[in-house]
């Protein structure tokens, strides 16, 4: 049997190595346009801030050690340019010509590209994308002699290489058209990692685009829209900073663009200096040739059943280039995962050679993680918006809680959102925080594939001794106060419904005074949560027959003030997060709204502990 | 209502405040006969050494606190002496007297008492456990006096106080009476960690007990055996290494113990120098007054219903004093943790205050986890004992992964044993190595309570990105090769069945000849993985119709092999972990059994990236 792999990166060729143990007589081929298989596409950000320093770490194989430990035949520079289903062959193009190769098995690993966005000055010689070894080279060359950068693309790939660039002492700029950075994310679990990559000297720019992109040539002119990417190299000279602040003609030297740079513009008007600049807007399947030969696609992305076969007979596909259905929703989308891939080629080599026993390729849940700095921001399972596109009903909990025993050196607490339904089933998680973030997100990963409910989550059994978890951990608290949610014991208001609840309701705000005048909603009562007991009548005369809408700074002590109040025979309701999640999931702009907050100043609120700066100050008893 | 909870800490503590948050009117009485409440038993040891450095972090809650927030009441130094259970009364007993205190609701929250071995001296003033705040007052005030401790027990608070006495600079000896430290792992995880506390400069003596501790009084002369702990502090002279290796009379100068130090003598005559001794042998669930009082027992532990109802109505009972059902076993036994004590608590009180709503206490999968050094070992469901006991038949899988993406600095491969049944069905798990074992050990926690079987964790989703996991997760990786096991794609001989093996089979190590010289067994076949397929007349010659037993350093590279033979028609089976976990199976004094072992240098052997120093240098592909 000859099985026929094109692309010889995670899905591919984890389909090669089960093959060839699958199958010791199969003949095994992989077809690889590139230079490289099997090379470390998520590293390559950290190639590129030079925290992996062997640009040969990079490629984890190579033909050589495929050929030597698994008789897999490996040709690189070896692009298929079309398909004959019928006729089981594979048209190849080289740099010797075109060869005609037949197969038995054919298996469809040609991965995704990057989204180019059709601006002007797209193909500059500055301008890449980061999604291959070479393009790693590129963007290090090109970091090496420039002093700014834009980043257009606040997802994944892109916040890691601005941070890297960052770390490289570059002037490092993100745009994205978003409302805020990891738009994959709510926006009460990015913006912490915002702060930490302004933290990193990193600017953000959200809610634009890129309009264009503008070469200064060394006379000082740009060059025009149709400028394409084999201008040749950026000579050195014009990333010299020496004629900053030097008038010149039109926008750029009006924004304060050196003379002899480069620059983004945004579509609010704004100029970015941009020795280089970074696309990573996202990816596209890259499976054209595929759809032309006949094999169903959705939205240009290979449909393929639960075995990773396509609707042509002996031809499978994997990867970044297939549909994937979704483990909560049931949508079916593709998903530049890598896990997902790597699992999937390995599951279609069984069901190639073993077709009877093979196990179906999971739906997933789309777990992904990203460091930024100290921070790691990670999700598994259905998101807010993905829950509304599927409408799907679900409860929101937030809770902020130390990744192990507060009383242990390096306790700092991580914030967590955690998605059920009305029955209680598991829908998704995030989480932003410090140490342990990776730990939480695998366990909720875990139980959302297992059907967990919520409340199922009070009974994990998680490792604790004090460097590593807590008593009650993490996700167990999660578990207890969603079972609260889930049972009625607890009602919930959300950042979100502030200008609503400030005309409808008392807000009772029960941190201590110091934390209340750091800034407070408008019109809030000052009790703090020791003295709600003794101070209940001026709970009642204030809230004078309205319903109290109960707050703190995370949704602790406000929990222990509504239970309270609610025995007290009051409607009361708690602020799901506290003030740290209002602030963030409102963003800036709502708090400088003097109808809703009080900030005498503004300056002390940002010295505040209670900013979204995680701290495991309150973290002794929960739940 | 009048809750009256017995004991405050882990389960009692979290009894009261969830009580509270039941019902605000309830009055709640905590009774504990100890200066603390809420006090971080798991973290005395951190303490001890330093690492947490404020006496009053281990104090988690104050009767004050628990007032204030929670209106609860608490009495310490208030010992219950008796309870009736027909008049719903206790006797309580305190430095000023005895009173008689009404319940509607009793919750049994004791706890357990350390285990005193009845030996000669143990009673003395250097010798302590580590239970409580004043006990690691008592421990810390003794070793800043020390320069020797000997720590009796190899569990986890023993370990935990030899790395911490280590640090602070005393000479530590650790005994345990079982083959190996850590006893409720398995000696291939237990292992690397006795290695680790080697380095740290802890000296260990497995396979013997202490027979006796002799107090040496300033004039030279041993106390005798009758002395307890009320002969007053350790002279600090006594500690003074200056006379060391003067000749005196007995044993202890035999040993080379100094004169007028303290020594602990073991079961095959050593003795050890001991300015401290630390009893950490085990706990007792601490439960005879309540079986006094006709509240059914077995073994000294409370029995409990699945919501923590004892046989007596209106007694409740959690924590160390009661039996737990184990999940995996279905054994009755106590678990001394501080997790599930935590949660039940909690359970308990939704169960006074809503019974027909309560959530049951779930069955538990003893999962622990102990720092030591750099590497962390942990455990989850059961182990090879529980399930021989129990009777279940079980696989069991090793295997080496590293924490994170190979290519990203800091790789290093931690060693994980999975147990699983017949039927697939997850059974337990243990991993020691360094980062992201506490991780590992979470997720596998969470699959087997959901049910989970082996080759379902191939389809775990885990959150990979290079700083934080694998495409292929570690946990992946598991189900992979457990899969392998299962459907009888991979079958595998045990570090166990070594001396029949080299009788019956032969032995074709796959290493390379470099690793192969460092040690192996004896007449064994050494072709690299590399060159199975070519050099398959020399296996066949070697073989000679005897069935083939590969092996290599971790089990990968001879699995590749084990794949090409079995393919090649012929029988083989695959050694589970390779040459690391088969010399930290059998230990030390097999491997210079010169019938089963060729190793023509010791000090290479000892060098050998082949020890069971885990790294990740094989970590490329898999599965």
């Amino acid at each position: 049997m000859r099985i026929v792999i094109i692309g010889g990166n995670a899905a591919g060729m984890s389909c090669a190595a089960r093959a060839r143990r699958n199958d010791e007589s199969a003949e095994i081929l992989v077809l690889e346009r590139g230079e490289h298989v099997s090379y470390a596409s998520c590293g390559l950000p950290y190639y590129v801030g030079g925290e992996i320093t062997e640009r040969e770490d990079l490629l984890v194989q190579t033909p050589h050690s495929l050929s030597a430990v698994l008789n897999i035949t490996v040709r690189t520079g070896s692009e298929v340019v079309a398909i004959d289903p019928d006729a089981h062959t594979v048209e190849v193009s080289t740099t010797a010509g075109q060869e005609t190769v037949a197969y038995d098995a054919l298996v469809l690993t040609p991965g995704a590209k990057p989204f180019i966005p059709d601006i002007p000055g797209i193909g500059s010689s500055f301008v890449s994308t980061l999604r291959t070894v070479p393009d790693a080279d590129r963007v290090t060359e090109l970091a090496r002699n420039a002093t700014s950068a834009v980043v257009l693309g606040g997802g994944f790939i892109g916040l890691e290489t601005a941070e890297a660039l960052a770390t490289r002492g570059l002037d490092v700029h993100v745009v994205d058209l978003a409302g805020h950075i990891l738009p994959m994310m709510e926006p009460e679990i990015a913006a912490p990692a915002a702060d930490q990559l302004r933290e990193l000297g990193v600017q953000l720019h959200t809610g634009v685009s890129a309009t264009s992109i503008i070469e200064r040539v060394a006379d000082g002119e740009a060059v025009d829209d149709t400028v394409d990417g084999n201008t040749g190299n950026t000579d050195d000279s014009t990333n010299d900073n020496g004629s900053a602040g030097r008038a010149d003609t039109g926008k750029i030297v009006d924004s304060g663009i050196p003379n002899g740079s480069h620059a983004v513009e945004l579509s609010n008007g704004d100029m970015l200096p941009a020795d280089l600049v970074l696309v990573s807007i996202g990816v596209r399947p890259d499976a054209a040739i595929f759809e032309a030969a006949g094999i169903r696609c959705d939205r240009g992305a290979i449909d393929v059943d639960e075995h990773g076969r396509t609707s042509m007979p002996g031809i499978w596909a994997a990867g970044d280039a297939t549909l994937s259905t979704d483990f909560v929703t049931g949508a079916k989308r593709p998903v530049a995962l890598a896990g997902p891939a790597n699992r999937a080629g390995r599951l279609i080599a069984d069901d190639i050679c073993n077709p009877k026993t093979a196990r179906p390729i999971p739906a997933t849940l789309g777990t992904a993680i990203i460091r930024i700095g100290k921070l790691a921001v990670a999700r598994t399972g259905a998101g807010c918006g993905d829950l509304n596109r599927a409408d799907i009903p679900f409860h929101a909990i937030h809770l902020e809680a130390a990744q192990h025993a507060g009383y242990f050196p390096g306790a700092a607490a991580m914030r967590m959102l955690v998605l059920f339904g009305d029955d209680g089933r598991l829908l998704g998680a995030q989480i932003v925080g410090g140490e342990g973030v990776d730990k939480r997100i695998d366990v909720f990963a875990a139980a959302i594939r297992s059907g967990a409910a919520i409340d199922d989550l009070i009974d994990e059994d998680l490792a604790y001794s004090p460097p590593f978890g807590q008593a009650k951990d993490p996700v167990n608290l999660a578990g207890m106060l969603g079972e609260n949610v889930l049972s009625g014991k607890l009602r919930l208001w959300y950042a979100q419904e502030l200008a609503n609840v400030v005309r409808t309701d008392l807000i009772l705000d029960v941190r201590n005074p110091a934390e209340f005048a750091t800034g407070h909603v408008r019109r809030a009562l000052n009790i703090p949560h020791t003295e709600v007991r003794t101070r209940m009548g001026e709970i009642l005369d204030a809230a004078a027959g309205r319903p109290i809408a109960v707050m703190c700074a995370s949704g602790k002590r406000s929990y222990f003030a509504y239970r309270i109040l609610v025995q007290h025979g009051l409607s009361a309701r708690n602020l799901s997060g506290g003030m740290h999640v209002l602030r963030d999931a409102l963003g800036d702009s709502a708090l400088t709204d003097s109808s809703l907050f009080e900030s005498p100043n503004q300056a002390d609120q940002a010295d505040s502990t209670d900013s979204h700066s995680v701290s495991a100050h309150e973290g002794k008893a929960h739940a």
